[in-house]
């Protein structure tokens, strides 16, 4: 991080009990078990802008962790992102109880029609006066291609090509089917937008057709500050093309291994035209917290007495597709499947290079219900932590995991963010503004200059 | 109406400046402009909880009305139904700040996947206590099909096919997939759901396929309370098989139209197997009241100053998909089309019946901005009306529309819906429960044991 550069930071979270660190919501105090109740998410809201949180990002995922055992049955016994909610719903009434507190919310290219869900996040764009993200994915489960039909699902590389085509054609709604000046509002002259401003789009793409005009006028940002998540090869590409927050796992606080990722993203983004820091990179991370290092050690022994390392095993296996059910215990793991491998292996080795993967050992390192080592130590070492970790590797911030939640969260605002304050690294207060203009800059409302999707905005004739 | 039987009441509205009443967002009163803010939205709801309304309806509608002319432009000056947002975006904020007003959201089942829109409702039924609706269409414009990648919309009988598939398979997502008691929430045990009462979904229809547990656990309603609005006998027979609340137009309060429509769904509700009120049937009606009859003629005249007649003819071209710029302004309109052809006949035919239909009796019919007319008076002149046509017909109650807004929502609770509720019509407080039991009554949660969809409830193995 650079001298004078603050820390960004999300809370990760999803429309489900077990999102992360599964099993805690077998804790007294974590309230997960509510996540159908508008309370609990306004809550959370409001807890966030306290600690003057930039976002909650919403993961999602359409089908069920159903590869441990080949069944669903694991991740229902301990609701394991089973049973999980539309994260889209509970925005509106967190929008109207906050003010500045943005929402990065996951949506699925591969099962959404791309013309509704233009308008979806146009829509979501206008009512929060322009704090909204897309966190754009194109889902790894075969189960959600079972749920739509499909025998198995898009092969990867594959999906990506529908993933650009599918971005051409929502640029050109939202960056070039409405001029900036399009709509008048004028009460006088009965003319409410005049016609020659809005620009019927046409798109003839290998996966996607279109013929219409958008169906919303212009909103705050237009086009959603975009996320990506991918760290395949394919995804980086993707990343670097249209990404302007990029999401990465935690790889457990392995600088080096992070710090090449970085790099890596950054370098793929210059030579797409942009500018290195026209990426946000956020990794996510696992914090206990208390007053002092003891306390801290000793929260984190009393939460493990709540984890499920089974439930981490199940996510684990449907996040790399493979049954690990059908390992023996000491059993050494050979992977036959390569998706998402080589981040996985990034973040695991670390724990105990050399040594042979078991299942063991996996349920050693889940100690908190999933494959991510927390952060633990008292508000002024966690801040110290976070603050040299973006520094060596070069990240913009973090998403913060929840364990018990709302806890982990007001440990958090309470314990860390006024450590990271006195530090001068992170805020103090909000900026004024959309989202972008809050991570960007005033008067970056918009797409920048340098990105791909600008080249879609309508310009008048001889300059387009 | 049956003695002691109350009117239900919902406001029809759209996420959009004009909706019904076009031009009428030039009114200096008028708010409608401020559509894309939740204030806006939160507001109206709260106005519609002091009136004690059932529910707020929001229709939709995706594509343009691009046939008066053979493009938006006409559209898009007038604000005639777009710029158009998303109808379920707002909800959440609204639910959040009420606590018995429903929603009734319109969506287009031809374009969404049945496997996310059964979540989505879910979502809805969660966190809105069980105040939803699902208000079925199938979409009419070919606008929308173009917007899709579709060179032209599915025929329209055809439309209906799908539509019986695609119920079937979100009935089973909704009442098949998750038993009564599959949750346990259990943090001693630590299991949160028992997965041998979670049933895996197969559906194998002719154009909707899926193999697949539903995501969510079992909301307050289950299935969203139904409602559909086509008046086509292939649109009857669905509605007699699915709707629990039918909205029809306005038919202008001709009570012998709407009667014999009243009589043939509720006959054909019985004839399958349903009982003849197990569908609450809603007219739409224009209202203009003041605290007396001159009043509200003085009133009706200023705002027939900001009504644009050629915005309701542009609505009504796209209704009947019949380009009406084509007409000289007194040359007898010979209609092409027989989309919805019976329903609007009847509503016009009232008027002047006899006289041959031309594009000058259209616009003075359109008066207000729209092809229905007003009914106007006092407060107790129009509560007399209102009541007089539910008791005559035999519906259930009324969608209310707007003219100007939010001032329409507001006379009428403060002029008629003291008057209704004096004369023992109308409720003077909601019942508790979710929408289901405030329409049918206490321990209605769910579907009847009479409705179609119920028979997809999970029984136990030898009841099934």
């Amino acid at each position: 991080m650079q001298s004078g550069k603050k820390l960004l930071l999300n809370a990760f979270n999803m429309n489900s009990v077990g999102h992360i660190s599964h099993g805690m919501w077998t804790h007294p105090q974590d309230q997960s078990p509510s996540y159908s109740s508008l309370e609990y998410w306004v809550s959370l809201a409001k807890t966030l802008e306290r600690g003057k949180f930039d976002g909650l990002f919403l993961a999602d995922v359409i089908g069920t962790n159903d590869v441990f055992g080949g069944s669903p049955d694991a991740a229902l016994h301990g609701a394991v992102q089973v049973p999980i909610n539309d994260p889209i719903i509970p925005i509106s009434a967190m929008a109207y109880a906050t003010q500045h507190l943005s929402f990065n919310v996951t949506a699925n290219l591969t099962y959404e029609k791309p013309y509704l869900l233009a308008r979806r996040f146009s829509t979501l764009d206008h009512l929060t006066n322009g704090r909204i993200g897309w966190n754009i994915v194109t889902g790894y489960l075969d189960s959600a291609a079972r749920a739509m039909g499909l025998t198995e699902q898009i092969r990867h590389d594959n999906r990506y090509d529908m993933a650009d085509d599918y971005l051409d054609l929502v640029y050109k709604l939202w960056e070039g089917s409405w001029e900036d000046d399009a709509v008048e509002r004028d009460r006088k002259t009965g003319r409410f937008t005049d016609p020659q401003k809005v620009h019927r789009v046409r798109h003839n793409g290998p996966f996607y057709q279109l013929d219409a005009i958008h169906l919303c006028e212009p909103s705050p940002q237009r086009t959603p500050v975009l996320f990506q998540a991918g760290t395949s090869s394919r995804g980086r590409d993707f990343a670097a093309r249209h990404a302007e927050c990029i999401f990465m796992s935690s790889n457990n606080q392995n600088v080096g291994v992070t710090k090449s990722i970085v790099d890596d993203l950054r370098r793929r983004a210059v030579a797409n035209g942009r500018a290195a820091d026209d990426i946000k990179i956020f990794v996510g991370v696992v914090v206990v917290v208390d007053k002092t290092e003891a306390g801290a050690q000793e929260k984190l022994l009393e939460f493990q007495q709540y984890a499920s390392a089974a439930g981490g095993l199940t996510h684990f296996s449907a996040s790399i597709g493979e049954d690990l059910s059908r390992y023996a215990l000491d059993e050494p793991i050979t992977l036959q499947s390569t998706q998402a491998m080589g981040a996985i292996l990034d973040s695991i080795t670390r724990y105990n290079p050399g040594a042979p993967w078991t299942v063991r050992r996996l349920l050693e390192q889940m100690k908190l219900g999933s494959r991510n080592l927390p952060l633990v130590g008292s508000g002024s070492q966690v801040a110290d932590q976070l603050a040299a970790f973006a520094r060596e590797t070069g990240i913009d911030g973090f998403n913060l995991m929840r364990v018990v939640t709302p806890q982990s969260y007001d440990d958090f605002v309470d314990l860390v963010v006024p450590e990271l304050q006195q530090r001068g690294v992170y805020k103090t207060d909000y900026a004024d503004g959309t989202l972008r203009e809050k991570l960007f800059g005033k008067h970056a409302a918009h797409l920048s200059h340098r990105h791909y999707g600008r080249q879609f905005r309508y310009a008048p004739e001889g300059n387009n």
